[in-house]
């Protein structure tokens, strides 16, 4: 994957190294690695979703590859915020050594620790919040509270002789957050006084001019929909947005009407998110989802997990009419959500359906409600100016997201050598307040597919593509060992592909006669005898039925 | 598919029938048959492309069946303009019938005698203009511009004793078309005070609010970005989209530079369009492609095919450097395009693909270099007002759009039992004055795969997503067909799925023992044999592997 590999020279003493596993030319996955004298801190420990030319793989988690042998040098683990793309891959990592510590805020504990749990995996955590220093191996952490679509997200400050590194995690800057918790710009400026040697920023939104709408924004949206709605209200969101889910339970409760959380992980993190104080219930809202069935149609709303379209989820499932609510005329939908690349035609798909149903459909594409959580070129202007770091490395984005995020810095006057364009496995050493590329590591993606965690090759991948665009056939012909000459077959079998009875046949006598003939040449071994299998019924099927489907040939001696 | 599948009644003299056999519920494969005492007309007749629930396919065609057996009642097949998803299928409804006549304007015939050429199929065709009337069996026909984003696009009456029937076809209302070629409201002026008793009209943008900006608005776009560019410029755009080439075309010529048009599409309607008449090619500007390399960067323009990210095309293939044009920095590439849902991941590959060989890229998303080709609500609601048809059948969309264009109609005061939200299928008969749904035929999806058409079933896709997600295993095992035991085997093949070396060596000798346990309660026949196989080894991959791969038991007696 990664342009022109090299490796980095040895770390020299009071150099601080600094490798992303994850997180640069791709949204997810994000893990950065700091070394110190020998000792590593990770921030971040994320998965990634697979693409469409990733067929049936689960996860993607970054390439624990240059760690893996050093296990016992990391200090620590500091995870920004609990959402997947940055928490999602902490079980994998502390399956290899089960005692390396994490530290995060409150928030962002409780739910790694749900997910640990769900493997079986009891971590040691520290708790930390905004403000806190906490000293771990040579790095000097300073944890600052930055504003994301979860709350209780931290930018961490690690300061080492080296030099001082700002990363801020995810981040936006809503200066009228639901709870008040800004992206603290006091602490940024004194940091930026103090001297930011090196900063590691959120590119997720770099490409999107201006600035991002406040949070509150939605609220009144949400409040005249549900207001306005004659029978039952559902809305979709994130189910760890928990400022979107209070904003609903706030116009819920304003228009008299209870509110039922539906779906596994959607209760799950509003459970925690009440238990910790950071989700605001008003009282008696919340009803259970099967005492909300008795309630009067115009006096619910659920608020559900789906909102990107994925089949298993409880509003795919309401859509296709698979589950106990089924959506009708006056029933009301709010996909309060962003559309993720990728996932259009499955959510239009589940709009559809819920407007056959005679459901109204409010979504992004009609109504204001959804902001995203990530800042935006105007935002990040304001960072580099007020820190006005001596390097930049953009971290969380496509190539295009770092490159303008990139342009950005360079437009405040950084010089244009001092901000770093980086794949995974880039390393950047600093010393003496400069930042330098010094190598390349050859970083893979790891792939976990049911039970088994990367073995799961790009060949395996390649092979299901072609499975799945083409399917099979698969030529089986027992042979005997010592002539070649057929005794059972050749029977075809296909899979995957448009065969009319006995298109088949046809091949049949053309795959005996060349099985004969390399017999009579003198061809014994069955691999040789698949070959010519292989290459009869191959050209054979590309010309008459013009497929590729894949040929598995298969000649057995008895 | 479809929903409450009814036969209709016969059709009795005097009454109109129409059943739109495709493009209710998608976008795409726009087919609509008329049928008047006894003779039937065809409006368009086009393709849709498959989503990725719908792997390998590559083409989907119109159900033919309700009229594959009354081909020669077919009087005529009227092409509304040259589109895929209008005149696509048109050489497969030809293959059942070579001389049914086509009626279309001077390019559609010519974009669809151009693909009958590739089909070796040379068409009865009539030459039609707006303002023209032809008399078509039962059909009196009247032709009328409409403005699309592809020239010379018509709208058509449809005149018999039993009503007035206007179907739009693709159209917009841009005020101001390069060509000043506008849809004609003085004709839908005419025809409203004449009586539009039935109004079939394109859904596709009815859900967006407002105007359609007007064409023209790229122009000066394009015009600063090429002339900023400091060396070479790529813009992809659609290969009929006549006047953005034009556009390219103007500013290329406007800042000195020439344009060689690149892709076989391109190149193909390009000249087609240049030769009718359409394309104003400013003297000199056309160069070849062959010849263009020897010209400085700042000279040059190429126009190309691959907007939507299509793999093959040259724009994704100069992203990935395998083309003989390799972008690099100072080059601009413009995407002058939609970006239709399903395509995101794809074409954003492209664009990371083309900045990170340091292009700069401009599309939709940072700049207005693309307008829509269809009439948003704005547009739409003019249209009724105009028309005050009748009766209403929304076309040309999903659901969500046809739904968004009743109620439009509606809006303007057309009751809402006189707006007929039909899917494919639906038999709609009109008779004085009312148009009534009497039936619906269930109809399917037709797929062009390779050479077969119309024989690969949803039971073939489903194990093309099977495979494709989960691989496939298979098992062979040559018993004695008299005693049951095993001869050869159980030799295992997987592919698509995480194997490392041995990983099947623990359950042989779990299949060996389930076989001669069959054999021992006198199983025989493979078959019997074969399920053994399947249940044995299916069990142990669920457990062991955490999969659901296909299972292949090949059980061969000899």
């Amino acid at each position: 994957m990664p342009t022109n590999v090299y490796d980095p020279p040895a770390l020299v003493p009071g150099t601080l190294r600094v490798t992303p596993l994850g997180g640069l030319g791709e949204v997810g996955r994000n893990m950065t690695v700091f070394e110190y004298e020998g000792k590593l801190l990770v921030v971040d420990c994320g998965v990634l979703f697979p693409e469409e030319h990733q067929p049936g793989v689960d996860l993607i988690l970054p390439d624990f590859e240059p760690i893996k042998h050093r296990l016992d040098d990391i200090v620590g683990v500091v995870l920004t915020h609990g959402h997947e793309d940055h928490i999602g891959a902490v079980p994998y990592l502390l399956k290899l050594k089960r005692d390396i510590p994490i530290l995060g805020s409150g928030l962002t504990l409780a739910l790694t620790e749900a997910k640990l749990k769900e493997h079986r995996v009891k971590p040691y955590t520290l708790t930390v919040a905004e403000g806190q220093r906490e000293k771990v191996g040579p790095f000097d952490l300073e944890f600052i509270a930055v504003n994301h679509s979860i709350p209780d997200a931290l930018a961490v400050a690690i300061r080492t002789p080296a030099g001082m590194v700002l990363a801020t995690g995810d981040f936006k800057m809503d200066q009228l957050p639901l709870d008040g918790r800004i992206t603290d710009l006091r602490a940024f400026a004194r940091l930026g006084e103090e001297g930011v040697d090196l900063f590691l920023v959120d590119s997720t939104n770099a490409d999107v001019p201006g600035f991002t709408p406040t949070e509150r924004s939605i609220g009144p949206v949400l409040e005249q929909v549900i207001g306005q709605a004659p029978r039952r209200v559902i809305v979709a969101s994130f189910a760890s947005h928990v400022h979107r889910v209070q904003q609903v339970l706030d116009a819920a409760a304003a228009h008299g009407r209870r509110v039922a959380l539906l779906g596994r992980s959607m209760v799950r993190n509003m459970t925690i998110a009440e238990e910790l104080g950071y989700l605001n219930v008003p009282e008696g809202v919340l009803i259970d989802y099967k005492k909300a069935r008795d309630l009067p149609e115009d006096r619910i709303v659920y608020m559900s997990t789906g909102s990107q379209g994925e089949p298993m989820a409880v509003l795919s499932r309401m859509a296709n009419l698979d589950h106990e609510i089924e959506p009708g005329p006056g029933d009301t939908v709010i996909l309060a959500s962003s559309l993720i690349p990728g996932n259009e035609n499955a959510v239009y798909r589940v709009i559809d359906g819920l407007t056959k149903l005679g459901a109204t459909v409010v979504h992004k594409g009609n109504a204001k409600v959804h902001v995203s959580g990530h800042a935006a070129a105007g935002e990040l202007l304001y960072c580099y100016n007020i820190l006005k770091p001596a390097n930049v490395l953009p971290v969380h984005g496509e190539y295009r997201h770092l490159m303008a995020n990139a342009r950005l810095a360079q437009e405040t006057g950084i010089p244009a050598e001092r901000t770093i364009l980086g794949e995974n496995g880039t390393v950047v050493d600093l010393r003496d307040g400069r930042a330098e590329v010094v190598g390349q590591l050859d970083l893979g993606f790891v792939y976990v597919d049911g039970s088994s965690v990367g073995e799961i090759t790009e060949a395996d991948l390649k092979d299901r593509r072609i499975l799945g665009e083409e399917g099979f056939i698969s030529v089986i012909v027992v042979i005997d060992a010592a002539t070649g000459a057929i005794i059972t077959g050749p029977e075809i079998h296909a899979r995957g592909i448009a065969e009319d009875a006995g298109v088949f046949e046809s091949v049949k006598p053309k795959i005996a006669a060349a099985l004969a003939e390399a017999a009579r040449s003198g061809t014994r071994d069955s691999h040789a005898m698949s070959q010519v299998v292989r290459r009869t019924i191959g050209r054979w099927v590309n010309q008459t039925l013009r497929r590729r489907p894949m040929i598995v040939p298969l000649v057995i001696e008895a």
